[in-house]
């Protein structure tokens, strides 16, 4: 640790202990009728820290979590950093093969896991890992609750912490190449980017947060630690449904939720909705909301504060701050203003557009470029991944691979995506990854796999095909197929069989096909 | 500067070249009829610190300003880091003698002054240093204006900081010596606090901030920067003039401001003093409230957050946060509570109330203790003053002087201040400079100076002295006599003529003089 009086390292479980001091008796998790407050909450993360240290854990030792929306995912938002530990954050939607991959990938020693989600592991060899069970009854029949009580708990573990730069989580992507890539989050970028989150969404003590973005997505764009600073109260959920979801806005007077257009359309669309009467403000990313969507919202008192970002950026970096011209304007023509990117937020350099020569596009709205950022709201690098790393930050920059054209008044908004990936109900696709479930069925020739709109869910995967010569196989055996190799969400939407458009030099046009898919669209993306 | 992707140095000037970039045409700074916008604002900053480099500025050159809350003020909180100069603020209301002193001391290649402000520097020999007269009319003709308008401008200058720990600027505090100490702030810690305020006080890009505290006292509590990291409006007040604040309140929708409690009691007792119809959020410090003081702020719907601190922690580092519990309380109470000091903000490490030995003084709220401070918040160091900031930060905490209680619940409140400073209308006064001047008198044998609580300025400093044998002199003699050689508010409230208590080994018994005139109430502090 540093020695110096006036520096401290930037940590978000410093928000959590603050709290615990200042607002002790405040309720910093709400789950169905449990309460947890502040001061509870600490002493139960560190008892989670102790129990980690008691069974061995060392520094920097990898600690997965595969759990839903509940307090113990909350609270290993915490523990682990305090312990010490690296929290690697699983999808709960992966198969159990992708799920193998990444713990094997990460070399995790301890795994959280929730009951209902054990089936996607059991099959798994554990033995090398200590398993925690959470049933997730907060009872003291729970495992978890158990394992807490047995905990040598002696007050506030002690920070092993020497450098903000250290890695507090890992969260896995699948990138374009299909490999899990382990993104690495920073205490110094998890806490300024929880900061961004207070101001640029306005959270306060009094804020009620509902817990419809996955923790799991990118730690939960980082708001469980911006909870935390404010005093805020998290309402957690163990699935998206959208009538419970409406019955919590009433019941907890949430403030504020975060989601990806799928989520908000489901919301907006649910029999139960209507005007609300305080408003809740609402970060809404993964794929740029619709006009439509915006203006939805808006009618219902949901007030959409409109964020983009990727996992390598901590979830979101770009704002659109709202503007005081938009309210002379009519509802449309302001939703597509709000639907535009923005710009870095308040902890972030500015993002840039840049053509191949990594020079800024000019700022016409209409050149386009790849969307590049840098700063402190970017990813430490890909774990065990200095390749990766290295192209990713070509030039000094991180490559998002938007692309995007550069407004005259500094704003970006994104037109397409140059890599090969699919962004569905928020969650990334990597469109290699389904070519190459489909390619290994022995039927299969070649194949290419592109995005197509979707109304429900952003974008969909559709697959084009090519047989071998005399081979022969349906759409539906196909998609069995995949079904054991990929998550649910990955599976095609669509299979459509025949040659694929080629360049002279038997390049696939994916851009023809995309062509095929979105003719008629201004952006290439959904 | 560093070459990672994931980090760049914290820096308050950033925070105004993004909102120039996302509020381009929102009000940045509103001073009489005058506006500009945060486009037109980050043009003259950059212009102001193109002509330090022009002028030859080099990387740290220290660059003074004696100006008002005005326009130029405001700028040159971001121009001179801007330009890689080191910031000195001087307080408006020191002699020409004190201002000779901490000039010299800093070392100043440059002196930004008011036409108003003029005369405190005229007879000084300013033949070294580079004058730039502000008129502070932001017409042509203003020699400000005319030296932008003739900058180098070609956009944005490049910064040259190369760490975050670098100094941005000086704060000289009169200390306990009597000798000028130079508080040294870092760009991190600088943008830190800026961030807590923000976060402490709901600053939004809607809010109307009016410069009631000045700019020149801990760099306004860093809340330059702040305003420019949401967006927010500066509001400037020339001088504290009651019957304009209350102007201004309406006709600039003011949403913010701050000040010692000498100032809230200008506002609360001022004839046009009336309850307001939207609530105004205020920093409250320097010395602690008093719960009528509290009572009739809220009755009026100024609502205080009371925050405190030294000139060492950038303004206020601690917070009372408000409690659910209150609302059941009854005002007086209620008051009591927001009184106490709290504990550190969001951006702090918690502070601690030690005994002699550094160890926590019992959490009972009545063993009296020094409380100690250490992280973000805290300056790095005394300028030019290696010894002085060893014995600050003696045993790896900051002394502040401040004796308080530690409450169960972990808040701090004041009860005395250890070292001889007086707190008179939010000014720092160092008795021992009080006594030097007196003691300088050929009449004077020896002296001692304590606070004595004063209505309207909390403290005002009393003297007690013993005339050399055969020698007479009357108060007002004195009072002439201290006249030429310190600041007005620094002159004694009264004279007492006599022998002073001492120990037996010869020590003047300022406690005992305390006690006098003190005697019965639960504080030593107003």
């Amino acid at each position: 640790m540093n020695n110096k009086v006036y520096r401290t390292e930037l940590n978000p479980v410093a928000f959590l202990r603050r709290s615990a001091c200042v607002y002790p008796d405040r309720v910093a998790i709400s789950h169905g009728a449990r309460r947890i407050s502040y001061r509870q909450m600490e002493e139960r993360v560190d008892r989670f820290a102790a129990q980690l240290r008691a069974e061995g854990l060392t520094r920097g030792d990898r600690v997965a979590v595969l759990l839903p929306n509940i307090p113990a995912m909350a609270e290993a938002h915490f523990a682990v950093p305090a312990a010490g530990g690296v929290l690697v954050t699983l999808n709960t939607r992966l198969s159990a093969f992708e799920l193998r991959t990444i713990l094997n990938h990460c070399g995790a020693s301890v795994l959280l896991v929730d009951d209902e989600l054990w089936p996607s592991v059991a099959d798994l060899d554990l033995a090398k890992m200590r398993i925690v069970r959470v049933s997730d009854t907060g009872t003291a029949d729970d495992p978890y609750e158990a394992w807490l009580a047995g905990a040598p708990w002696t007050g506030p573990v002690e920070s092993w912490l020497e450098d903000e730069e250290e890695t507090i989580s890992i969260n896995y992507t699948s990138g374009t190449t299909g490999q899990p890539k382990g993104v690495m989050y920073t205490y110094r970028g998890a806490a300024l980017n929880a900061l961004a989150n207070v101001i640029e969404t306005r959270l306060t003590a009094e804020s009620a947060y509902l817990w419809t973005l996955p923790m799991f997505h990118c730690n939960g764009w980082c708001y469980p630690w911006s909870l935390a600073a404010v005093g805020a109260r998290a309402v957690c959920l163990r699935r998206v449904d959208f009538g419970r979801i409406w019955e919590l806005f009433e019941s907890e007077s949430i403030s504020h939720y975060c989601g990806a257009p799928t989520v908000q359309i489901g919301i907006v669309g649910h029999p139960s909705a209507r005007r609300l009467e305080r408003p809740i403000t609402i970060g809404v990313a993964a794929a740029p909301p619709s006009p439509t969507l915006l203006a939805q919202m808006v009618a219902l008192n949901l007030q959409p504060t409109h964020v983009y970002g990727l996992t390598e950026t901590y979830g979101p970096i770009t704002v659109r701050e709202p503007q005081d011209a938009w309210s002379d304007m009519p509802l449309e023509a302001q939703s597509a203003q709000r639907a535009q990117q923005g710009q870095g937020n308040v902890l972030s350099d500015l993002v840039r557009v840049v053509d191949l020569n990594m020079v800024d596009v000019p700022r016409d709205g209409e050149t386009l470029g790849e969307v590049v950022m840098r700063g402190n709201i970017v990813m430490k690098g890909y774990y065990n991944a200095p390749e990766l790393t290295g192209d990713a930050f070509r030039g000094g920059w991180f490559h998002s691979g938007d692309v995007a054209v550069w407004h005259p008044d500094g704003n970006i908004e994104l037109r397409d995506r140059k890599k090969d990936i699919i962004i569905s109900g928020g969650e990334n696709i990597s469109t290699i990854e389904v070519e190459q479930a489909l390619a290994s069925h022995p039927a299969v020739l070649e194949c290419a796999v592109v995005a197509i709109p979707d109304d429900k869910w952003g974008e969909r995967p559709k697959a084009f095909v090519t047989l071998k010569e005399g081979a022969s196989v349906s759409a539906e055996a196909l998609i069995t197929h995949c079904r054991q190799r990929l998550a649910g969400f990955k599976i095609p939407a669509a299979i459509a069989f025949g040659p694929l458009p080629k360049t002279s030099t038997g390049k696939v046009q994916k851009f023809a096909l995309r062509e095929r898919e979105w003719g008629g669209r201004v952006k290439r993306i959904n």
